[in-house]
């Protein structure tokens, strides 16, 4: 596996320190590797919790439990596992799962239910529990490290780690925001999962967190695609401690809650994005503009439909604007559309319009735009009022070479 | 543009005369090149005809004035311009369509909508009609040729011509068919629709037809796919002369209505394999049948589902036997799926069962099986009786530099 970083990459940021959270890596082996591959994340009593999950129908026993855990809203611990996602092996699976929970549990002396555990890695291997058991053992005692080695032990194929803050105020409390994730396929079930962790002081009562996380992962996770292959195991979770003091946040009318959303959507924004710019063989990053959709969840697919077209993403890759791909994209989405009020341009300036080539079209500036590494293509429908934006990379030789020339 | 033939590519077949039907073709010059590009078929007076049409929202005027002209049922003659799709011109397009249609209306002393035109090849430009009409007017004039001319003609990317035939028994009478078809991605907007047509001497009646193809478009040419991109022109038109002078057919009761519909399933069948044996890139001809569905549709979805997906076919062509990407695909397929009554094999072996690996997993027979050609998928859901079979090629390095390295 090449991990030469990609041309996209970003440089880890400088995270806050969020009160409540501990973080602590070791290494349990999962893969015969020199790395830590087990992430312990202790949180303070009464934390609450949210969470997002892949909605496949395959998942694995860590989502499964996972959906059922986050109900009761509150957590203490979190448990990250790389090397090996657990999914797709039965029973054995699900009790080395058990089996985690159980030991952190006994160690913080809480509910098992509060012990959230992801895993991430080779599909259709059930986690050994002699290893989870020495790997856990050891992570209890050690000693607490930062944000990047905590980012780096989670990766498995990633070619960078990745991490993004935001801050806010709820009142006069600053509260901060702290994240960071996994991922270089949207999903490559034997090795890429997407897992995401946001972690703030800020008080939130847990329905309230859900809510927002909801609303948040629609406009973020939920918009990004790299190759259109949903994971058996994504899954993204929030934990706030609710050590900065501020008044709890319970509703949208609360003071500050409107700005502690905008801080948590930001995160979410810039993890997403990070994930693209870790796709598997991408050189390039599109951003996709619906307008004039007929509502926002249809401009959303057809901005999924464009994003995973593999005829419009080799023709980025190729610097071809090729907008005939684009109306391809758009005509089997499936989602309202009028051939004759359909407009396509890109990086501002418009190919298409109202269902034909632009008389006066320049394709110079268009292909300089298509040159450079950040691409932006623009969709307007003609028909209302929804818009979305989604982001994808390009196909290249890379991604067939990531995932076929190398054999598993 | 690479036209070596493809490694899964077949011989054309010897196809029968078909009473009724007469094929001409000549140089329209819609591109630079030194070949027919201009397809003629004059049917006799009478013929019946059914067509099914690609579902884009963005569809091409040809598509539209076809969905319109096959209502009335009856046919005269077809025209179809390869190196230029005509899609997305606007008005200027559709007048292209009407002059043609016009003309040999004229020439022919018969009312418009029984002539059906096809267009295929490039986006965004308009037909030009002064070598539309030139063109007709030569191969109004042209010879008459025989079924690979015409097979040739249509084509625009192929990298081989395709037909098959097949005959049935209605009543004593003994009936032909005879197909052809153009296409090397289920879509290519800008170079490679499928265009496909059926010419047969049988008498049946025009809705009867209809139903037919109908149903045999159903298990055939909408179970095929090869980079999931649907075309804005794709075209299957059936023809019925009924010069062999059985008794029609109107209903499924008729004696010989079975053997018809079994002798146009098979045509449609190869025809569409053809397609995916000249996918863009393909090297190797994969076979997905899925059983254990909720319902037939349900199996055709989730197949499709596993055919889509990226990173399934790269596992493909590269020989892996990477069942996690296929339980990763039914996941993400939105059909009823139980994760532990899931069931995924490789050319007739087993590699997990009811949701766990195969405990003694032999991968030997399957690592050689995936050496091959021609690769077979198992899944089985273990839900109902609903089954499917789909049909698709691997995606390799050709496919992205066909579309990405090749600027149009």
């Amino acid at each position: 596996m090449d991990l030469t970083p990609s041309p996209l990459a970003r440089p880890f940021p400088a995270l806050p320190v969020i009160d409540g959270v501990t973080l602590r890596v070791a290494r349990a082996g999962y893969k015969a590797w020199n790395r830590s591959d087990l992430t312990y994340v202790e949180l303070a009593a009464g934390c609450a919790v949210a969470g997002v999950f892949t909605k496949s129908a395959c998942a694995s026993s860590e989502v499964e439990m996972g959906r059922a855990q986050v109900e009761q809203g509150r957590a203490r611990a979190l448990i990250v596992n790389a090397g090996n996602s657990n999914a797709f092996t039965g029973y054995r699976g699900r009790e080395a799962v058990e089996q985690i929970v159980a030991q952190v549990a006994e160690a913080l002396d809480c509910p098992g239910d509060e012990v959230f555990v992801s895993s991430t890695g080779v599909i259709g291997v059930p986690l050994p529990k002699d290893k989870a058991r020495a790997g856990v053992a050891a992570v209890l005692g050690a000693e607490s490290c930062g944000w990047e080695d905590a980012a780096s032990a989670i990766g498995t194929t990633d070619t960078f780690t990745k991490g993004a803050a935001a801050a806010a105020f709820i009142g006069d409390q600053r509260v901060e925001l702290a994240g960071i994730i996994k991922g270089s396929g949207m999903i490559a079930p034997d090795m890429a999962t997407m897992l995401g962790y946001v972690f703030t002081d800020a008080a939130v009562d847990p329905a309230f967190l859900q809510e927002m996380l909801s609303k948040a992962n629609e406009a973020t996770f939920s918009c990004i695609t790299v190759d259109g292959d949903t994971s058996t195991s994504d899954t993204v979770l929030l934990f706030a401690t609710g050590k900065a003091g501020n008044a709890p946040l319970t509703t949208w009318d609360d003071p500050g809650a409107d700005a502690f959303y905008a801080a948590l959507h930001d995160v979410c924004r810039e993890l997403a994005l990070l994930v693209v710019r870790d796709g598997e063989g991408a050189q390039k990053f599109i951003e996709i503009a619906v307008t004039g959709a007929a509502d926002d969840a249809s401009a959303r697919r057809v901005g999924l439909a464009i994003a995973n077209s593999p005829l419009v993403k080799t023709a980025i890759a190729g610097g071809d604007a090729n907008w005939g791909r684009v109306v391809m994209a758009v005509g089997k989405a499936g989602e309202p559309a009028d051939r004759d009020r359909l407009s396509i341009g890109f990086g501002g300036t418009w190919a298409a319009r109202d269902g034909q080539p632009v008389a006066d079209y320049d394709e110079a500036p268009v292909a300089a735009h298509l040159a450079g590494q950040d691409i932006r293509i623009e969709v307007d429908l003609g028909l209302g009022e929804g818009r979305a934006t989604v982001w994808t990379c390009d196909l290249t030789h890379d991604y067939i070479s990531i995932n076929a020339d190398y054999r598993s």
